[in-house]
């Protein structure tokens, strides 16, 4: 049995993840490769649950060290009852975020260290990370105008957080995916969403049976 | 202001802890200290709804890495939320479990090794120990017998698991409190309500005022 792949896309908000994640799944689909797609915080029963805890807190809202520490759990059910099973069984998993964007939101933009986030992430999950993580990306007038057009869809913890703290998150992506180019690529995400797709298809050919 | 100080009650299921940390926080009270009573996992609206999830679990039930994340997530929304803010006004907290439960549950009879519970405290709540730890235990064969005893009140993911693991977490007590006894005050369970909170008084005896 081949071992599948585990691929993660990341990016601030506004750039198109979701939408390139389902794209892909189809891609592999249509060549016969059976995927998953799934998402961060969530994917499973247990981490969905933690989910809703993040982005609708109980009582004052949650401080950097809790959410951090959520944001792990939630990704070490996710690792334990879903990522590894599937690619252990040959399946491919695309994940809608994952690890860099605790490193991003909670590690740089936020109070944590990225070495902190990567501690809870050894202890979590064993480390694991993707075999390819696409950030998605754009300039920072494009990143501000992405963000000022979803103003209506920033009515959770995370997401409704200031421009500032979101332009860092996307610095952050950038400054990860030229730390280590060998597990990230770098896409840009303006254009058409065809253009976007055709750019990661081309991203992925390595790793394509 | 003086600082308050910490109490936390360690010690296997059917111990007799929440009733002794209640007689505590009473004879704290009635020499004129100011005293918080509280729990572990719990204690403020975060915690609590992680406490839930913690002890029905959605899904398939929690693996020991997302169990210890999601212990220690509780503890830092307690410990910044409620217990530092409380010590640093004067009041003494009187806490019924802490983090030796968790190095107890996860770290020694769980999959956890003590060091990864440690490194999770130390992230989520900068390292805070308790002044005093009071662990109350028994020997073996009385241990047993208060499993048994309360057959009826297991019902949760935690409370339910088979006497093995119960007189593994027990022995895990007895252990750090010979290990640290600067730390830990250890106290015979047996015997009258009243004797056990006498003794446990005097252990007190050198942090009252």
């Amino acid at each position: 049995m081949t071992r599948g792949k585990f691929i993660a896309f990341e990016g601030g908000e506004g750039m198109g993840k979701s939408t390139q994640a389902r794209l892909l799944c189809d891609a592999l689909e249509q060549r016969g490769i059976e995927a998953e797609l799934t998402r961060e915080p969530g994917g499973t029963p247990g981490a969905e649950a933690i989910r809703e805890l993040l982005l609708h807190p109980p009582g004052e809202g949650w401080g950097a060290q809790a959410e951090a520490l959520l944001f792990a759990a939630a990704r070490a059910d996710h690792v334990a009852r879903l990522i590894r099973p599937a690619v252990e069984a040959g399946r491919w998993v695309v994940c809608d975020r994952f690890l860099d964007s605790s490193r991003a939101y909670q590690g740089s933009a936020g109070e944590l260290g990225d070495e902190q986030v990567r501690t809870l992430h050894a202890i979590g999950s064993g480390g694991l990370l993707p075999d390819l993580t696409i950030v998605i990306g754009a300039d920072g007038d494009e990143v501000s105008a992405r963000l000022r057009a979803r103003d209506g869809d920033t009515s959770d913890a995370i997401g409704g957080r200031d421009e500032t703290y979101h332009r860092s998150v996307n610095e952050a992506f950038e400054r990860f995916a030229e730390e280590e180019p060998e597990r990230f690529a770098r896409i840009d995400g303006t254009g058409s969403i065809e253009g976007v797709h055709a750019r990661i298809m081309t991203a992925l050919a390595g790793l394509l049976p």
